[in-house]
């Protein structure tokens, strides 16, 4: 079936999730028949979301139109548009399209959520288009901080929509060809009704370097660290910076460890799908290390980022059960700190420094995310009616939405979206015309949803102040205290240090209860209302703290 | 008296804070018959200590040595340099000496504690000495991102130790004049035993900017605003900063509101002691914007951290009283965020962004700290025999460490120095000969030391997946099971939606409680293990989480 665009026809664009829950991508693009999803990431929880594993996409939407939707197009590996896959699968499945790496990458989910067989999977080129429903989706090729990247030129029956995925303009990349910029100009020569592009780096004039350049500074430090045994820790992901970690080892004859899970994972995904180029016997077991001296190791570890679990924060912390730091190794963070990280990062350079390595922070000025002038080229060769800002805060769209309107795109057709908004869009007008529920779903240990904001202000006030419990047993009936009022607290103060406060708490509370009897109240709520506030008071005015005050109610 | 070398005498330095706590800067020195104190700050709690409002130092040293203690010599007004005095001076009631907008802020904060008229307090001028026991103190002018900050030549039996605080060399500061580096440089030429010399920027090349570069780019952002409300967000303390906010708003007619409470207090002190220089009239009460265009108003606010209670984030957030957003209006974020506050700041500029303010970062490259050619003038000046790297983690420690041994110090006169190490210096050699009790005592509302690792522990447990309380009445003698078991849940889930998992655990709990009893177990602390263990087995295999569990038993 050929798509074609017929006059008249809408396509509707409908982001689940992104500007509110940053890093979990996804979006529903829907015709009169059917509808196909972009990508599926999770968030990491806020400071705020406490005990919190990760925050997948609400799907309400897509489960309320299941009949309607017709696959999930994956545009690269990274958590923040894979994530999510193996929840969301099991709700809707659908079969899922991607390139070879990042299918690789996502069978490798599958298979530890043990659902590998229950989900309909198809690799896809560079260049291959696919029909689904009235959409005829195009891969083309891009440059990112991951191999085998896409871009996708979406044909529906109200015209072509451009979506960058996450992209660089790389003319010299690690591993394979620079993006596909011929065939996003024809795409643009067709006529592109909307450009749904990255924003990631928006703040940042000019070009970002190529990653290419990294090999160069690493190359530089295995020269000048030449006695020294090396550990460099990277994003697992990043399977062309570890390539060129690899090539430098080969060049300085260096071995090479894996360490660290998530990476041993990728790593070997990349290596079986042939993304990464690795001499043979070049790489060793951990347990070989001992046969070699340092000046003949190099460690490739996770924790580049400060991650309390990964391999290096374990090592800084001299709890690696197979790593020791010791006085001499160069350790090479070799990714910028994500905004949020920095204090982690500092606080394992510390730990490692004190171990008495020489900690060297790769200031690369390389990322896998467009510069200004990059977006300004991809809105120069798609010329779009209609600009739709994707990945990024808010203030990153709302300099994209300028840089936008500076590239042509008429004021009224720039759209940043929020999640749940649904816009509308043909060759007259767009128009967000509804708004669907969307959003962000707590996942804690294998809970899913089960945690809301009532459980969350719960854990926010514990975590501040503890808990103070009153406990007292009533005679049925009667209503005499038969036991307590005991108090236990937790998380509040040194009880022991504390025990004339305690004790004067607890005659507060003998008070309250006499009251209550004595007036007749035998409402238990009503019992429990006046514990809490007499006793809430008092322990405010003792302390200038508000721990959470929790009276339970015995009757025997 | 005059203070003089005589041969084999020692002195020692004791920092009782500061690198394990960041910020709580504190040193105590000694003589055989003195101790003087140089600053007393706090620290802000980490990440993991929920609920903590300020970390201060442990001072168990000076109290145990109270007799001996001669002064406290306060080096600028920052808190991190004065924060802890209010509690410490209770407990250490020695004189206080600092320059004189120093003693101003420190004023503030006597009087915000109520305990002004207990503390003695001599303002000291630049080139003024004091005699304190057997050590004489010179205030040597410094510049710094606070005025009136000053370096300290502390002479000793023992020779002269040379402590810069924190500092930059500015040689065209805003107000008063430039470090007196001729003073430092006549220091040097009698002989410095030892420098103490400020870390913080040590991994900075070059020389840092002189803050009158800021006020340039004012004046560009105020031309270029002309029509728009301008709010400008910096550091309370910063009043070289203000000062040329205030001289833009003269040039371009526009009327000041100062805004947020420690700004309001600071700004007032400097204006009362002539640290800041403001045209008549200039500055108007907020109540007074009514009466005034968007073109004529500045407002200079606290909150440029993205702390959470600052004016700036209660404006973005729509919750202050008195100010609202609204589109065109320009925010400044005029300082650069401190590692760790990236993302509070983010999330401000985004709600910023988003009530639709023009928000402008920035990037003034100019700080209050010396790099590191700033910091080899210091050496050059002074040629200490010691080296003392202060102020900075372990890494600028490590890297100052470098520079001094590259600037003639030999290697085993560097010392980088833990919290409660007592270095020993004399002529001949330096040793650490001691340790004594350091470090941070944690600030919880009123209560100081009342919360250790335990309640932080049970803080952290609880905040991550809550508690479930486990309450049975068992009768007296018997031991039967009068009431209960009940179970009460708080951070957990929610309850509604898993009922079945807490009815669940009432039968695990149930059986658990029968088979104590049945074989006859009494003994409350083995049936409260049981139930904790089982039941954290249950929910732990049911959910994949550890919430805190606690069982209490009632006796009647």
């Amino acid at each position: 079936m050929k798509i074609k665009k017929e006059s008249g026809k809408s396509v509707k664009i409908i982001p689940l999730g992104g500007l509110e829950q940053i890093g979990m991508n996804i979006t529903a693009f829907e015709t009169e028949s059917a509808i196909i999803v972009v990508d599926c990431g999770l968030s990491f929880p806020d400071d705020d979301m406490l005990g919190i594993d990760m925050v997948i996409p609400d799907v309400t939407y897509l489960k309320d139109n299941i009949e309607k939707v017709k696959g999930f197009i994956i545009t690269h590996g990274h958590e923040d548009h894979i994530g999510a896959l193996p929840y969301v699968i099991k709700e809707i499945n659908a079969p899922i399209y991607a390139t070879k790496l990042t299918m690789g990458i996502i069978e490798n989910k599958f298979r530890e959520h043990g659902i590998m067989n229950i989900v309909r999977r198809k690799v896809i080129s560079y260049g291959q288009s696919i029909n689904l429903g009235d959409f005829r989706i195009e891969f083309v090729r891009t440059n990112h901080s991951i191999a085998d990247a896409a871009a996708l030129a979406i044909t529906t029956p109200a015209g072509i929509l451009f979506h960058t995925g996450d992209f660089k303009i790389d003319y010299t990349p690690v591993f394979g060809e620079m993006i596909d910029l011929q065939r996003i100009a024809e795409i643009g020569k067709k006529g592109v009704l909307a450009l749904l592009c990255d924003s990631t780096n928006i703040m940042k004039p000019g070009f970002t370097m190529s990653e290419r350049t990294v090999g160069r500074t690493f190359d530089a430090i295995f020269a000048d660290q030449s006695d020294n045994r090396i550990i460099v820790a990277t994003f697992a992901s990043n399977v062309d910076r570890v390539q060129q970690i690899i090539n430098s080892a080969k060049r300085y004859n260096r071995k090479v460890v894996i360490e660290g899970r998530s990476m041993i994972n990728i790593i070997s995904t990349a290596i079986e799908l042939g993304y990464l180029d690795v001499p043979d016997s070049i790489i060793i077991d951990i347990e070989e290390l001992k046969n070699y001296t340092d000046d003949q190791i190099v460690i490739i570890t996770t924790g580049s980022q400060g991650e309390a679990m990964a391999a290096l924060s374990r090592m800084a912390a001299s709890i690696h059960k197979k790593l020791y730091i010791k006085p001499g190794d160069t350790v090479i963070f070799s990714s910028t700190p994500i905004p949020g990280n920095e204090k982690s990062v500092s606080k394992v350079i510390n730990e490692l420094s004190q171990l008495g390595a020489n900690v060297i922070v790769q200031d690369t000025h390389v990322s896998g995310h467009a510069c200004q002038e990059e977006v300004k080229l991809i809105y120069a060769l798609t010329k779009p009616k209609y600009a739709v800002p994707v990945h990024g805060e808010y203030r990153h769209l709302k300099v994209h939405a300028q840089l936008a309107k500076e590239m042509g795109v008429a004021k009224e057709n720039v759209f940043i979206l929020e999640s749940g908004n649904v816009l509308e869009l043909n060759e007259e007008k767009g128009k967000i015309v509804d708004n669907v529920p969307a959003g962000g779903v707590l996942v804690d240990g294998l809970g899913v949803g089960d945690v809301g904001n009532i459980v969350l202000r719960d854990r926010q006030l514990l975590s501040e102040n503890g808990l103070i419990i009153i406990v007292v047993t009533l005679e049925k009936g009667s209503n005499q205290v038969l036991a307590g009022p005991d108090i236990v607290s937790r998380g509040f103060v040194y009880v022991r240090e504390s025990e004339n406060l305690m004790e004067e708490a607890r005659e507060v509370v003998d008070i309250v209860i006499d009251k209550c009897l004595g007036n007749n109240i035998t409402d238990w709520g009503k019992i429990k209302v006046e514990i809490r506030d007499t006793l809430g008071d008092f322990i405010r005015r003792k302390t200038m703290r508000n721990p959470m005050i929790l009276p339970i109610i015995m009757e025997c």
